[in-house]
C-alpha cells in the first residue's frame, strides 16, 4: 500500500492515466491545462455531481471501483436524460494525504470502465489533499442540430409515464441492508446479473448481495435515453430521489398529475419483500419503490402507443382535477402526503 | 442568518439560481437534469479544480464572494491557457448542514460577477451534503476550427519566455501576510487596484491589504489568452504552483531549458520587499518570485518579436546543454537546486 502523501501529485497521475483509454474524438487528453474533445456537434449537454465518503457512500460497505461506477452513472445519467449521447468527463477528486493510492487507482479504474460502456472519455482531471474523500465528476455530450433537448415540463394530459428498468427499489433495498449491518458481509460478493426467466427476459437478481451491489453501483440501461427516446419521450428525468419525488419535479414543471399504476408497481414491491423480510427491523418494500433513490434509471412521458423498448408503462399523466395541485398520486392519494417528498 | 439545513435543496437554489445571469449562447440553463450551451464550435476545451476549506482557503480570513472568484479565476484560466474563449461552468458545491445560506449565496454571487466579465455563464450545478465545504468549478470553451490548442510542449530555442501579468509573487505575498497574521484585520479591505503611474502605466496595488486580496482572489489578465495568444503564443499556461514549477513543466514537456532573466524579475522582488519587511519572519521576496502560486497569470512563449501587449518577456528559451537536464535556470543555477520544485 502507498500512501498518496508518499507520491508527487504527477507520479499519482503516471500510475492512472495510462489506464483512461481516449476515443478517437479526444484531441488532447490528461496532461496539460485543460482537454480538447470533438463534440457531435457544438449543442454541448453539461452536468455534475459529487459524491462525498460518509454521505453518499462508506468506505466500509463499498469498494473503490463501485464509487468509481457510481460517479459515473449518476453523471452520465443525466446527459442521457436530456436524449443526449454523453461522450467525456473529467473529474477532481480531493482525498486525505493518508489515502492509499490503490483507493484513488480503483476509483479512477470503476469510472473509466463504466465510461468506456458507453463510448465515453476521461479526458482529464484534478487531485486535491481534503479532510475526507469526494468525488465530483462533469459528464458532457451533445445533441444533433434541431434536435430539442427532453426537458422536465413537456408532460401533458394522456400521455403514459415509463420507467426505463425492469425494477425500482433496488438501490434503496440495498442501502436498507448495508445499515442493518448486512452490507460488509455481501459486498464482497456482486452475485450475478439476473436469471433467464420462462420467457427469455432477463429478471433481475434480486439477492441480498445483488442489492447491495445495485446500491453501491446502480446500472441501470441509461443508453436508452439517447438510443430510444430521441423524438420520443415528451418529459424525462433520471430517478435521482426516487419515483415520488423525482415523479413530482416533472409534474410540477409540467402542470400535470402522475397517476401512479398500483398493479404494475406491486410487482416491485413483490419481487423486493424476500429482502424486507431479512431485516430485523420491519421494512415496507414499497417504501424502497416510491421513495428509494438513486436509481439512475430513466423516466419518461410518452404518447400513448410510442413507448420504446426497455421501457415499462408505470402510470398515465392527467390533468390535475379542480383543485388539486400537480404531484403523483398512488390509488387517488398524493404522494407527498405519504411522506414521500421531503427533503432528506 | 439562515442555515442551509432549513431550507430545502430547491429552497436553496431558488434564492442562487435568479442571480446567475445567462448568456445568449445558453439554450437551457440551471434546474433540468443538464444545461445545454451552444459552442462556437464543436471543438470543446474541458477542465475541473476543486477548492477545499482548510486547505484551499480559510473562511476565516477570506469572503464568500472571494472564494467564488477564486474559483472561477483557476477554471477560466485554464481555458484561456489552451487559446480558448471560456463559454461556461457548472459548480458543485459540498457544504456542512449548519452552513449559512448567505455563504453559499456569497460564493455564488463571486462566482457568477467574476465568470459575467469574461462573458461566461454558470449554467448549472449541484449542492450535497459534506463535512466541510468544498466548490468544484468545472470550466468550458471552445477552439475555433483550424486553431490548435497551445500545449506546454510547443517551446522551442530561441523562443522568448513571457509572462501575462505586470507582477507576479503577489499571491504567496498574501498569503504569508494572512499565515503572519496580518489577514483577518486586512481581509476588509480591498485596497485600490492600482495607481497610474508617470508613464500612464497602472502599477500593481502592492499594500498589505491588496496582496491578501490578491491571494484570496487573484486577478491575472487572463483574456490574454483567447484575445492574444492564439497563433502566436507556441507553448502556454497557467502559473497555479509558481513560476519554477510550472516553467518546469513547460521545460520537461518541451525538452528545453527556460532561463530566467534575473534583471526583470528582480522588479517583481523589489516591489514585494516592503510586504516582506512587514513580517516579524524574514522573508525573502525572490521565493514568492519564483516560487509563489495561485497567481493564474499566462506563462507563455513566443518567437522573438512577437510577444503581444500584456504579456513582458522574463526570459529565453534555450536548448540544453550536453548533460543538463530540461528544467528552468537563473543566473546558471537550476531552481529545482534552490528547493523551488518540491512537491507540497
Amino acid at each position: 500500500m502507498t500512501r498518496i502523501e508518499h507520491l508527487t501529485e504527477s507520479g499519482l497521475l503516471e500510475r492512472i492515466t495510462p489506464g483512461l483509454a481516449q476515443g478517437s474524438d479526444v484531441e488532447l487528453g490528461p496532461g496539460d491545462d485543460a482537454a480538447v474533445v470533438r463534440l457531435a456537434s457544438p449543442r454541448l449537454v453539461i452536468t455534475t455531481d459529487t459524491l462525498t465518503e460518509g454521505h453518499d457512500f462508506l468506505l466500509s460497505a463499498t469498494r473503490p471501483e463501485w464509487i468509481g461506477r457510481k460517479a459515473a452513472v449518476q453523471n452520465l445519467a443525466d446527459v442521457a436524460a436530456m436524449g443526449a449521447r454523453p461522450q467525456a468527463v473529467v473529474v477532481s477528486v480531493s482525498a486525505p494525504r493518508e489515502t492509499p493510492a490503490e483507493l484513488l487507482e480503483g476509483i479512477s479504474r470503476g469510472l473509466a470502465e463504466r465510461c468506456a460502456r458507453e463510448g465515453v472519455s476521461v479526458v482529464g482531471g484534478d487531485l486535491g489533499a481534503a479532510d475526507s474523500l469526494s468525488i465530483t465528476v462533469t459528464a458532457v455530450g451533445a445533441l444533433p442540430e434541431g434536435q430539442a433537448p427532453v426537458r422536465r415540463d413537456g408532460a401533458r394530459p394522456d400521455q403514459v409515464l415509463a420507467l426505463g428498468s425492469p425494477l425500482i427499489g433496488r438501490s434503496a433495498a440495498g442501502l436498507a441492508l448495508v445499515l442493518a449491518g448486512e452490507g460488509e458481509a455481501l459486498a464482497g460478493d456482486r452475485g450475478t446479473d439476473g436469471d433467464d426467466g420462462d420467457d427469455g427476459v432477463r429478471s433481475p437478481d434480486v439477492t441480498p448481495a445483488a442489492l447491495v451491489a445495485w446500491h453501491d453501483a446502480p446500472d441501470p440501461e441509461i443508453s436508452l435515453g439517447w438510443t430510444a427516446c430521441p423524438g420520443r419521450a415528451r418529459a424525462m428525468l433520471d430517478v435521482s430521489d426516487g419515483l415520488a419525488r423525482d415523479g413530482g419535479r416533472i409534474a410540477r414543471a409540467s402542470g400535470v398529475v402522475l397517476d401512479l399504476d398500483r398493479a404494475v408497481l406491486a410487482a416491485d414491491a413483490d419481487a423486493l419483500a424476500p429482502a424486507a423480510d431479512l431485516l430485523t427491523e420491519p421494512a415496507d418494500p414499497w417504501q424502497w419503490v416510491l421513495g428509494g433513490g438513486e436509481e439512475h434509471a430513466l423516466l419518461a412521458t410518452f404518447e400513448e402507443g410510442e413507448i420504446p423498448a426497455g421501457f415499462r408503462r408505470i402510470g398515465l399523466v392527467r390533468a390535475p382535477s379542480p383543485g388539486e395541485e400537480p404531484g403523483v398520486v398512488l390509488d387517488g392519494t398524493v404522494l407527498a402526503d405519504l411522506g414521500f417528498d421531503h427533503f432528506g
